[in-house]
C-alpha cells in the first residue's frame, strides 16, 4: 500500500473551506481553500458586453486567473510585469469560463456580464480546480443579487459545477493532489463535474506513464467522490 | 438515424493523406491532411536547449501552432501583427509539445531540442488533431536522420502517437468532426492517443449539453478506431 | 466644524490591523488594514540581484504593486491582460522601493535581493500608504530569518518606516482620507517618514485648490501624528 | 567569364511555377514558385476598410507577408511569438500593398478591402519578389470572383504586375538571384514592373560595393526580360 | 562653507533663456534653458477629447515626455525601440499633466484638448522642472491663438506655474541642481508652484539622508526664489 | 513651364544649413535643415557590439529614427506611447544605417558601435534624406575623436555620403520635394549618393503613375546635381 506524501488516504480530500463576501465590493466573492491552496474568487456584474454579443438578447460569463507572484514557493515574476500572460494562465482562464457557462442559461442572464476573478493567495497543488468551485459560489452570490434587485426574472443557473483533480502517485490512483504530489504524478486529471455527475470537461494528461480506460474510469469515480464533498460546502456557503 | 453534414457514417474518418519532404530545409516535414483541413508540419533539430534544461544530459521536444490568417473561412487577423498569440493557439501548442514527448525518452535524445512546428495552411475542422499525428511524422523523420548521423545512439521514441477529435452530433456520438459538425456539436472531444490505446491525453468539453461515463467511454473507442486509422497512414509516410 | 464622512475627526485614523504570517511560503508577510483597505504584502528573498549590481557586495530592496480587479468599487481591467502596467502603478511601486531603501543598509544586507510585493485586495482610499507600512512589517520579518539563519551578521534596517495620506477636505486639513474623502479633497498629501518624525518622502499634490506653506506644515504634522499610531502597529506585529 | 552557383546563365531564370486555387476559402490564391521559393498567395474580400477610408467611395488594397519559421535554412523564431513583426517584414508588406496599387484603380474597386497574405513556406532567395508576382495572380482571381457577381462593374486593374531581383554577382550582372547568391552578391536590386516596361518601384541597395548609372541601367534590362517571363506565367495561371 | 561643484552660491540658479516659436507648425512652443539642460516644448491643440471627457462641455490639459537617446552623458536605449515608456518617464509625464492642470479652468477652455510635449534635447540636471516651466511658456501662446481667433472667450489660465528642483548638497540646501550635484545629493525635491507663492506640488525624496521640517521649509523658500526668477523669464517670453 | 508650389527652379534645392556640435553629450552631433525640414542627428560611440558580432575584430554602424510628436501639422501619437516603431520608421532606420555602412569600412573601424540617432525636430518634406545628410557628419565628427585619441589607427570612412529626393511634380522632374510637392508627386525616388556619383541605394516609387528608365535617369542626374551641393555643405561643416 502506498502513502500518500500528506499520510492522507488515496481517496481523501484536503480541508474545503469558503469564507463568502471576502471583499465588499463585488457582488459576489469567497476565499476558497482546498488545503493549504487559496484562491479568492469574485463575481463582477456590468452591464457592457463584449462587442460580438451585443444587442442578441443574451449575456456572458468570463473567468480570469492569476497568482500572485509570491502565492508559490519561490517568487515568480508578475505577469504585468513582464507585459503578457502566460500559455498557462490562459489555458486556465479559459478553462474556469467554460466550466462556469456549462451551468449558466445565457439567455436568462439577460443582458448582463459577469467577471469570474480567481487570484491565487497561496498555492498548494490544484488551483484551477479551487478556482473553478469557488468561482461557482461567487457567481452564485452575484446572480442572487441580480434576482433580488428584479434585474433578472428566471434563474439563470442549471446546477452547481465543481472541479477536482486527481491522478496517479506511484501507481495509485488519487483524490486531490497537493503540489508535491502534482510534482510526481505519473499521470493527472482534472474534472468539472456537475450535480448528478454529469462531466463539463475532462483534461487528463500522462506525464511520464499513460493510462489506459480503466484507469480513466478509476480518477474519473474519484472525482465523483470529492465533487460531491464540494457540492456540499458550496451548498452551506451560500445557504 | 442522425445524417451527418458530410455523408459519412458516424465512425467514418475523413480521407487522410501525408506527403512526407514537403520542404526541404526541416530535418522531417509533412503536409498531412484530414478531409480539406492541411497543416504543414516541420521538425527543427537544434543543439541550444532552453535555459532550464542546459547541461543535464537530456533534449526537448516543444511545439508551436499557427494558422494562416486565410486558412478559414472568413480571414482572421494574423497574430504577428496583433502582437500576440491568442489563448487558443498558445493551449494547443502546449498540448503538441506534452502529446509528442509522452513517446520521445528525453534522456535518449541527447542535448538536442526539437522545435515541431505546425502551421495549418486550410481549416476545416481538427486542427491541432492534424497537428499531432502529422508532428509524430515530421519528427520521427528528424530522428532518423539523427540515427543515421550517429549524433544519438538509440531511438528515443517509445510508439506513435496520433490525436483525433471526437463529439456529440444531434445525439450521436461521431468520429472526426469537420468544421460543420464542430459548430455545432453538443460536446467535443480530442483525444491523444499511443499504439496499443494507452491514452496519452483526454480534452473533453461539454458544449451545451454535459455527458455522462458512458458517454466519455463511447468517444474514447471511436478515437481508437479512428487512431487506428492514423497509425497505419503515419506507417506508410515513414516507411 | 466640518463633518467628514466617515463621521471621524479630522485627526482621526481609521482602524489599522496586520496579521502578520497571512501567506506561508514568503519569508516575511502580512495583511495590513487600513479600515476597509486591505493589503497583502510579501517579501520575497532571493540571492540573484539585478545585472547593474552584481559583485558589488551589497544588496537591494525594491517593490511591486497591484490591485486586484475588482479590489475597487467598479472592476478594472487586470493588467497583465492589458499586457502593461499603468503609469500610477508604476509610480507607486517605485515609491515603495525608495521608501523602504531609506532605511536599509544595502551594505549590510549582502549580496540578497528582497521583493516587496503589495497586492491590493480591497481598496477604500490610502492603498498606496497601507502598502509602505506594511511592507516594512513584512521585511522586518524576511530579515530576521536572514539574521536568524545567519545569512547575514548585522541587522541592515536602521527604523521603521510608514506613510499615510492628509489632505484638505472641505478646508479641513484631514488624517488618513478613505475613498469618498480622497475623490473630493482639495489637496492631497503623502507623507513616509521614520520614526522620530524625519522625512523620507512627500508627495504633495493641489487638486482644484493650492496650498501654502502653513497648509503643508498643518499636512505635516498631522501625518507625524497618524504614522506614530503606525509605528506602534507595526511594533506589536512584528514583536 | 563568371559560373553562377546555380550554373545558371546569367539571364536565366529559375523555373517558375504558379498553382491556382491552393487553398479553398479565399476568394483567390496561388503558390507560386521560383524554383525552390514557394510562397502561397491568398486574397481576402472583405466589406470593412481601415477607418481613414470609409464613405469616401473607394476601396483598399494592402499586403502582409510572414515566413514560416523553418522556411529557412535554420530555424527563425515566429514573429507571433516574439510579439512584433521584424522591421524587415514591415518593409516588405509594405512594398507588397503599394506595388499592387500601383495597378489598381481603388475607384472602381468599390467600398472593398483586398488583402493580400504572402507566407513563405520555402524560402531559397527572392521571396519578396515572388510573394508580389503572385499577389497579383490571387488578386486577379479575387477581383474576376467581384465581376462575375456584380458587386463590382468595372474592372479595377489597369495591368499585370510583376517582380524580381537583379545583382552584380562576382562583377557580373545576374538575374533572378537565389538565397546562395543573394548572400554573396556586391549589389542588389529588386525592380517592380509593369506590363509594357513601366517602372512601379526600384529598391536598389550597393552591398559591399556601389554601382553607378550604367550598372543601375544593366539591371533594370535584365529584369526587364525577367518580369515578361513572369507576366507569361500569370497570364497562363489566370487564364 | 560648502562649494557647488558649478562654483555657483547656494541660492544661485543657472541661466534661463526661452526661445519661443522654436518650430512652426505648434500652435505653441519654445526652447528652454537651464544651463545645459535644454527642452524643447511644443502645445498642440486638437478638438478630440479622451473618450471619458467627450460631451461634457469642458477641455483637457496633459503632457508626454521623452529624453532624446543621448540627450544623456551616455547613449540610453530608445523607448520606441524597447516598447514601452519606463516608469520614470510616466511619472514625469503624469507630473506635467497635473501642474498645468493646476492653472487652468477645464470649463473655460472649452471642449479642446491641449498636449504638452517635453522632449529632452540635452541633459544636465532639472529635466522635468525645466519641461513644466517651458509647458507653461507653450500652452500660454496656444491658449493665445485660441482667445485671438474667438475659438474660445475667456482665458482659462489663472496663473503662471513654474517648478524648480533643490536638494541638500554636503549638507547645504541648494537651488536647482545639476547632474552632478543631482547625482551626489542627500535629499532631492522638486517644487511645482504657482505666482504668489501657492504650492502645486512638493516631491521630497531622502536619498541617504533624510529630512526634517525645517529642512522642508529651506528648500521650499529656496524654490521660491527660484521660481520668481522663471515668473520673469516666462513673462518677458511671452510678452 | 511648371510652377512649384514654392517657387522654387525644377533643378533648385532648398537652402541647406549644418550647425555641428549642437548638444555637447554625443561624440559627434549636428542640426541639419532643407529648408523647413531640421533634424538633430548624434553619433555615439560605444563599445558593446551587438551579440553577432562580438569577437570578430570589427565594429558596427545602425541609425534609428524618430519623429517628434509635433514635429508635422498635426500632431501624431508617439511612438514609445503607442508602444511600437511604424513600419515607416523601421524601415527609414534600416535605410540609414545601410546607407552609412557602404561608406564604412568596419574592420578598420575597430570593435566599436556607432549608433546614429536621427530625431525630427521640423518635417517639411526629405526627412530621411536629411538624416542620412546630417548622419554622415556626425559620424565624420566622431571618428575624428576616435583617430584623434588614438581608439583607431586608420580612417575607416571611404567617402562622404548624401542623399536626396527627387520625384514627378506634374509632369516636371523636380529636385528636393518639399511636404506640399511630396503629397502631391506622381513619382518619388530617394537617392544615396556617394562622392564620385556612385550610386549608394536608389528607393524610386511611382504613386499615380508609373515612370519609365528615362525618366529613372532624369531623377537620378537630378539626384546628383543635388547631392554635389550637399557634399559641399558637409564638407564645410566638418571642416
Amino acid at each position: 500500500m502506498t502513502t500518500r506524501p500528506s499520510g492522507r488516504a488515496p481517496d481523501e480530500m484536503r480541508a474545503i473551506t469558503i469564507e463568502t463576501a471576502f471583499t465588499k465590493h463585488a457582488e459576489g466573492s469567497c476565499l476558497i481553500s482546498f488545503g493549504d491552496t487559496r484562491v479568492l474568487c469574485t463575481a463582477s456584474v456590468e452591464d457592457r458586453l463584449p462587442p460580438w454579443l451585443r444587442g442578441k438578447g443574451q449575456g456572458w460569463v468570463t473567468g480570469e486567473y492569476s497568482m500572485l507572484p509570491r502565492a508559490t514557493h519561490t517568487r515568480g515574476s508578475r505577469e504585468a510585469a513582464r507585459g503578457k500572460q502566460s500559455g498557462r494562465t490562459q489555458e486556465i482562464q479559459r478553462l474556469i469560463g467554460r466550466s462556469l457557462r456549462a451551468v449558466v442559461d445565457l439567455k436568462k442572464l439577460g443582458e448582463h456580464q459577469i467577471t469570474l476573478d480567481c487570484d491565487v493567495i497561496q498555492a498548494d497543488g490544484g488551483t484551477r480546480t479551487a478556482s473553478i468551485s469557488g468561482a461557482w459560489v461567487a457567481l452564485r452570490l452575484a446572480v442572487n443579487t441580480l434576482l433580488e434587485s428584479g434585474a433578472i426574472k428566471e434563474d439563470p443557473i442549471s446546477s452547481k459545477v465543481a472541479a477536482i483533480s486527481c491522478g496517479i502517485h506511484q501507481g495509485t490512483p488519487v483524490l486531490d493532489l497537493d503540489y508535491i504530489e502534482d510534482s510526481a504524478a505519473d499521470a493527472d486529471a482534472n474534472f468539472v463535474l456537475l450535480e448528478g455527475g454529469q462531466i463539463g470537461e475532462v483534461q487528463a494528461t500522462a506525464e511520464g506513464a499513460t493510462y489506459d480506460e480503466e484507469g480513466l474510469l478509476r480518477l474519473l469515480r474519484l472525482a465523483r467522490m470529492g465533487c460531491d464533498r464540494i457540492f456540499e460546502a458550496q451548498e452551506k456557503a451560500v445557504a
